[in-house]
């Protein structure tokens, strides 16, 4: 292969967000004996545009590009909100893989760089739990991924919008308005994304929580 | 620092689970008006030997050693079952950094070898999506995680226990009984534990699905 196809090839995988595996995964759990209701009466009522769905009974599959999720997840989420039930959302982030466990994408496909996309206010009040995961498939093409100096400038991100409470085991604690925290996890995800080409997030979130009374 | 002090400290860090970070987040969600009391009810009757335990409005820490870690995820999840409600529980599984962002290890503590804990049958019926990240602060150390092997080894655990269906976009999907599904990720998580300090795990469980009616 001749340097040029492959550079094509890599720009032909990066601008792609299905080939280069640009992606979520949500749970939606309503705690209400009128969950499936609510879980469906919202996600017939989201905006699709843009977007490939798959609605398993674990999750929902949402793939698509970075502000096309931002908005949906944002969307869906405000909706499960609107309906005053408890809910916990679950949402796995990933770019950078298509497959399962092992990568259908060359190691060598290299990061995808977007501009990071901005949420927007809900009105509605949640706290998080945030994961962020550099992968390390760059290595076998000689880039090391810096994860330590990425994950600070997610952390510092979340700093910025507010939404950044503090450290816990194994995941840090996002508080605040719903859509700055799912702005949050997508913008740290997509910054790690510019030097790190498989990344994922995860992000468990709680509404309308009987532990929120008091905020 | 001598070598023999830094090969003291890193025996040290290694056999000392809470030193070396082991321990899960859980999140149960069930569906329906009692859930608080199903929650409750089920964490207060499940036996917690052996382990340091943080309830928190998002989930519940659990820090100690992987096979009183994954006696409490099955004593636990078993619990939610008996209720007889539908419900979603959500596992994450750390080792080997203890902290959450940034690793409170140094990156040269080495990998934790264990043997791999039995799970056991606890005739419930579940479904799950399964992430597995081995994550790379071993480089650091010069010691490259051979990352693909690692997860075909726990694939093919998943397959010789019979909870492996098959993979999706960025998981792979397990079905069976609950305590052998919790078995298959706390097995994958500890195996390719042998390899590389910090690997975390996520594990998402459904529970009385009306989906899983006709199975």
């Amino acid at each position: 292969m001749s340097h040029l196809t492959l550079v094509d090839e890599r720009t032909l995988l990066q601008s792609d967000p299905l080939r280069f595996g640009v992606g979520a995964r949500i749970t939606v759990a309503v705690m209400s004996d009128r969950f499936a209701d609510v879980i469906l009466g919202a996600l017939a009522a989201v905006d699709v545009s843009g977007l490939t769905l798959e609605t398993g009974d674990v999750s929902t599959f949402v793939g698509g590009a970075e502000d096309d999720l931002l908005r949906y997840l944002t969307d869906l989420s405000t909706a499960i909100s609107e309906s005053g039930e408890h809910a916990s959302i679950s949402v796995l982030l990933s770019r950078g893989c298509p497959g399962e466990a092992a990568c259908a994408l060359p190691g060598g496909a290299g990061p995808r760089a977007i501009e990071t996309p901005e949420g927007r206010d809900t009105g509605w009040y949640a706290t998080a739990e945030w994961a962020l995961y550099p992968l390390a498939d760059d290595v076998a093409a000689g880039v090391e991924p810096d994860h330590m100096r990425d994950i600070y400038a997610a952390i510092d991100l979340a700093k910025s919008n507010g939404t950044f409470r503090g450290s816990a085991h194994f995941v840090t604690r996002l508080e605040g308005d719903l859509g700055r925290i799912l702005e949050t996890a997508v913008a740290g995800w997509t910054l790690v994304g510019r030097s790190v080409q498989h990344v994922t997030s995860h992000l468990t979130i709680s509404v309308n929580s009987p532990s929120h009374a008091n905020v």
